[in-house]
């Protein structure tokens, strides 16, 4: 289905979007103001599950809430939207544990030590459709 | 000031870093849901300014609120959240028109044909700090 030079994507097609892919952002209302933070993420039967530290603000403000999760590839053109609740990992598996470093290094001991899944509710995606050239009126 | 493996990022290095740059997300509330969405952007006395398309939920949802946005860059590893309150521009300038469109076209006549622009509030941005090695203990 296209729509405003937007194509939209299937479930199928998000979820999939999201495996392939291990950077987002987690929207959320901190004291007020809604925020947008950045976070290294994995799938885990279908839901997101980031870490972050311990005594954070983020951590306070999505537990138990509802939370807008974000992906997208500019060059590509793609963006992938995921709204539900978040809730924490109190026993992370080994393989949440390897959830992906920034720059290819392993976090430190003690950081990133907390870990938040986003149960799926809505999930929706775009792709840009290339416009058509505008030519001259003849 | 480096705190938990990132570097605080000043005022100037951020409005810099927004005005490298050209696409970025919005962070705002629909139907008691928080969403982000992706826009291309300009700035314009150190005002962000995107353009949207009438009739979306996201031009009613954002105007005369407040809202965050964000603009990140993974492989260079910071990110810049802005606060501020949206507004609609009623008369953009040519410069604003000519806001970047995706994918290096033009934006189809009658396309993203509303800007809104975010008095900015708040500013803060981060840049990782690559992690010393562990070394094995001796």
């Amino acid at each position: 289905m296209t729509s405003r030079g937007l194509d939209v994507l299937g479930r199928d097609e998000c979820i999939n979007l999201l495996r392939t892919n291990s950077f987002g952002r987690v929207g959320v209302k901190i004291a007020d103001d809604p925020v947008i933070l950045p976070v290294f993420y994995g799938m885990f039967d279908d839901e997101v599950v980031f870490r972050t530290d311990p005594g954070t603000k983020l951590i306070a403000a999505v537990l138990e809430t509802r939370v807008a999760f974000e992906v997208d590839d500019r060059s590509d053109g793609w963006s992938v939207l995921v709204i539900g609740h978040a809730h924490e990992v109190r026993h992370p598996s080994p393989e949440m544990t390897a959830i992906q470093a920034p720059l290819g290094d392993i976090w430190p001991a003690g950081e990133r030590a907390r870990f938040v899944r986003i149960d799926i509710d809505r999930i929706s995606g775009r792709h840009l459709v290339r416009p058509p050239k505008q030519t001259a009126p003849a």
